[in-house]
C-alpha cells in the first residue's frame, strides 16, 4: 500500500464473526515488505463452497485448480497468497499451490480438494514453496484475527482494506454474510477480476449458492471496470458454514432463498464498488446508467463500452461534459443503437435528447454534478425495455504515476 | 495544433501532383482559429472512387451519405470540412451536407452524388450552413495548392501534417499515389479510423479499386490504435484520375494489378503509420508482431487486445519489460491462446518460451530496447501459422493532459 489512500476510499465497516469460519493472518516474506501476506481461513466441517473465476484463457494454476473444485462443492480451508501471483509458472506454479493444499489436508485431517489457494502479485515468477511451507505452518498455530486484518493481508496495490455485510431471514433465523475483496487495477469485466471472498452462517446447498454468486456476479464484477484489462487470477468464493441453524437452502424455491439471494447480491455490489473506489488514480466513482436498450445484456455492454472509453473518462477527469465521446462509445459497443432515438444526461440532466442537443440545455447543474465525487451517466437508447447500470472511475494522471513506474 | 509537436514526428514527404487532381484549401472559419478549415479537391472526369467508412453505429450524416454514393463508383469533387464534425446533429447536419453536394455539383456541372464530403472536429453542433456556403464558394476561385498545405487544413488536433507517397509500373506506365491523413485521438480499428485520402493518376475500374482499398485496410488502418475510441465519422477514401494513360485495371488478373495493390498497401501503411506516431501524447512507436495463432484474423485480435491494453501501454512508457501484462492481454483476446506453449520478447530478445519465463534471460538488451523511440513486442502463440503485426504508442501523462483539458 505504498500509493496515497483514494480519495474515494471508505472506513473499513463493521463485519461481524461469522459462526465456524475463523481468518488467521501470517508473514511468509513472500516479498520483502514488513507485513503479513499470507491469509488462512478455516471452515467447519460441512461448509459449502461456490466461485467465479476469470474467463481470461492464461489463468493461474490457482483458477485452474479451484475451477476445478468448487464442483465438488464442500470447503475445510482458504490460503491466499499476497505478493506473488504465481500465474504464468508452468508445473512449478502448479506443484506449488499442491504443496499447500496438501499441508492444509494433512493438518486438518481433510480431502486436498477441500482447501482452496488463491495468490496476486506478480506474474511470471513461481511462488518460493519454502516460504510457503513455513507461513502455512505459523498459521496453523497462529491466534484467530480481525476481518481488517484479512482484508489487509490479501491487498497488494488496494489503498484501503475492503469489507462488507448484510444480513437475511430465513424463516426466523437470521443469517450473517461477511466478505473482504481486494483490487485496484487490472480491473474489468467478463467476470470477477480481484480476489473476494464471502462468508456466511447460512445453510445453502452448494449448487443454489453457486446459483445466488453466478447471479450476483452478474449485476456486481461483471458490472464494474477500472482499465479494461482482465487480471489472470480473478476469483471470488463464497463459503457456507451452516451454523446459523436454518433450514437448509436447496432451490430458489426454499422458504427465505429470495432473501439470501439479496444478501448476497448486496454484498457483491458492496465489494464491486470498493474496488471501484480504489480503481488506480480514481478521483471520481462514476455509475453509468443505460436504458432502453434491447436486452439487459445488450444494455450491460454499452454501458462497459461507455465506462471503457479513455476518453469518456478523462472527459470526466476533466469535469468536462463532454457528450460527444458517451456518442462515440455508444457507437463503438457494437450493439444496437440508433443515433436518433438517443439521449444523453449527466447527473439527471439530459443534454442531449433523441439524437440532437437539446436547445434549451442548461450546462449549469451539469457542471456543479461533475465537480463532485460522484458522478452518473445517463443514456436512454430509446430502442426496447433493456437497462444495466455499470460502475466504473475516472482515468487520470495517477493511473499512468501508478502503472507506468510499477516494476515487473 | 495547440499541443506541442510529437516526439515521433516525421517531416512532410515529397507528394507529387497527381495528374487530374487539383487541391485547395479556404478559411471557412468553422471555428474561431485563424488557418485554413475547409479543402476542396477536384477531379477530372471519368475519376474513380472507392471508400472505407467507421463501423461506429452512431456515425455522421457525411458517413452515411459517402457510404452510399461511393457504390456509384465516380468523384469530381472532395470537401473537407475541419473543427465541425457535424456528427450527432439530425437532419440539420444532413442538410448541411446536401447543400455543399448541390453547390459543388452545380459549379462543377455534375451529379451532387459526385461530390464527397468529410467533416472532423466536435460531435453535436450542426455545421453552419452558411460559413460552409461561403467557403466553398471561396473554395471555386481559389488558386491551387500544395498537397501540405492540404494536409494542414484537414488536421484537427493533430501536432504535424501527415502524408504519403508511392509508385507502380502497370506495363510500361507508371502511376504514381499521393496521401494526405488526419488523425490522432479517437483512433481504434475496426476499420479506418481518422479522414484519410488518397489520389492517384492511374486508370483504375471502381470494383478492383474498392478491392485494392479494402485488402491494404485490412493490414494498415484496421491494425493501428491509440486508445481503443472508434470515431464516429472515420473515412478513407481514394480517387483515380485515369490520367496516367495506363490500360485501366479491371480484375486482381489485369496486367499490373499486382504492383498498383502493393503501392496503394504501402501507401495506406505509411499513414496508418503517421496516424499512430501522432497518437496523443505518444513518446514510443510500438509494434505488436503475433506469430504461431490459429490464423491471420486471430493473430490480429490478439495483437490488437495488447496493443489497446492500458496496462501493456503504460509499461512500455515506464521501460519496463513487463511481460506478465503481455501474457495478462493475450489471455482476455479471447482469442484461441494456451498458456504452455506461449512466447514473449521485445526488441527480438525471448524473456519467456513456451509459458515459462527464460532462465537465461538477458534483461539488459531488452531494456536498451525499451529505452529507444521504436519498441518491438514479439509474442508466439506455439498454436499455428497465423500472424500479424498490429501498432500503436505508448500511453503517458501527455494523453491525460491533452484528454482531460479538451473542452467539448
Amino acid at each position: 500500500m505504498s500509493h496515497p489512500v483514494s480519495p474515494l476510499a471508505q472506513p473499513f465497516p463493521e463485519v461481524p464473526a461469522i459462526a465456524g469460519v475463523t481468518p488467521h493472518v501470517v508473514r511468509a516474506g513472500y516479498k520483502d515488505w514488513g507485513r503479513c501476506d499470507l491469509t488462512y481461513v478455516t471452515f467447519t466441517e460441512g461448509t459449502a463452497v461456490a466461485g467465479v473465476f476469470t474467463k481470461n484463457l492464461c489463468c493461474s494454476s490457482e483458477v485452474e485448480i479451484g475451477r476445478e473444485n468448487v464442483k465438488r462443492g464442500t470447503a475445510r480451508a482458504l490460503v491466499v497468497n499476497a505478493g506473488n501471483s504465481n500465474a504464468f509458472t508452468g508445473y512449478r506454479g502448479r506443484e506449488a499451490v499442491e504443496q499447500i493444499m496438501d499441508q492444509v489436508a494433512g493438518n486438518l485431517g481433510c480431502a486436498r480438494e477441500d482447501v482452496f489457494v488463491s495468490s496476486t502479485g506478480v506474474i511470471g515468477v513461481p511462488l518460493p514453496k519454502d516460504k510457503a511451507r513455513e507461513g502455512v505452518e505459523k498459521a496453523f498455530s497462529a491466534a484467530p484475527c480481525t476481518w481488517e486484518e484479512a482484508a489487509n493481508t490479501i491487498a497488494t496495490t488496494d489503498t484501503f482494506a475492503k469489507g462488507a455485510s448484510a444480513t437475511a431471514m430465513i424463516g426466523d433465523t437470521k443469517v450473517t454474510l461477511g466478505a473482504i475483496i481486494k483490487g485496484s487495477g487490472m480491473i474489468a469485466p467478463d467476470m470477477a477480476t480481484m480476489l473476494g471472498y464471502i462468508f456466511t452462517d447460512a445453510a445453502v446447498e452448494p449448487a443454489f449458492l453457486q446459483e445466488c454468486l453466478s447471479a450476483a456476479n452478474l449485476r456486481s464484477f461483471s458490472c464494474i471496470t477500472v482499465d479494461s484489462d482482465t487480471s489472470t487470477s480473478d476469483t471470488v468464493l463464497a463459503f457456507a458454514t451452516g451454523k446459523a441453524g436454518n433450514a437448509p437452502l436447496v432451490t430458489a424455491q426454499s422458504p427465505g432463498a429470495d432473501a439470501f439471494a439479496a444478501a448476497i447480491q448486496d454484498v457483491c455490489r458492496q465489494l464491486a464498488h470498493l474496488v471501484v473506489r480504489d480503481g488506480e488514480g480514481a478521483n471520481k466513482f462514476i455509475a453509468v446508467s443505460v436504458t432502453g436498450a434491447v436486452s439487459d445484456e445488450s444494455a450491460r455492454k454499452v454501458g462497459m463500452a461507455i465506462a471503457n472509453s479513455p476518453l469518456v473518462k478523462t472527459a470526466i477527469a476533466g469535469e468536462d461534459a463532454n457528450w460527444g465521446r458517451v456518442v462515440m462509445a455508444v457507437g463503438k459497443a457494437g450493439e444496437p443503437a440508433n443515433r436518433d432515438t438517443l439521449s444523453i444526461g449527466f447527473g439527471g440532466t439530459w443534454a442531449a435528447k433523441e439524437g440532437l442537443p437539446l436547445a434549451d440545455y442548461d450546462e449549469a447543474p451539469v457542471a456543479a454534478h461533475l465537480k463532485g465525487q460522484d458522478v452518473t451517466i445517463e443514456v436512454d437508447l430509446g430502442l426496447g425495455e433493456g437497462q444495466a447500470t455499470v460502475w466504473t472511475c475516472d482515468l487520470t494522471h495517477g493511473y499512468i504515476s501508478i502503472n507506468a513506474d510499477y516494476r515487473s
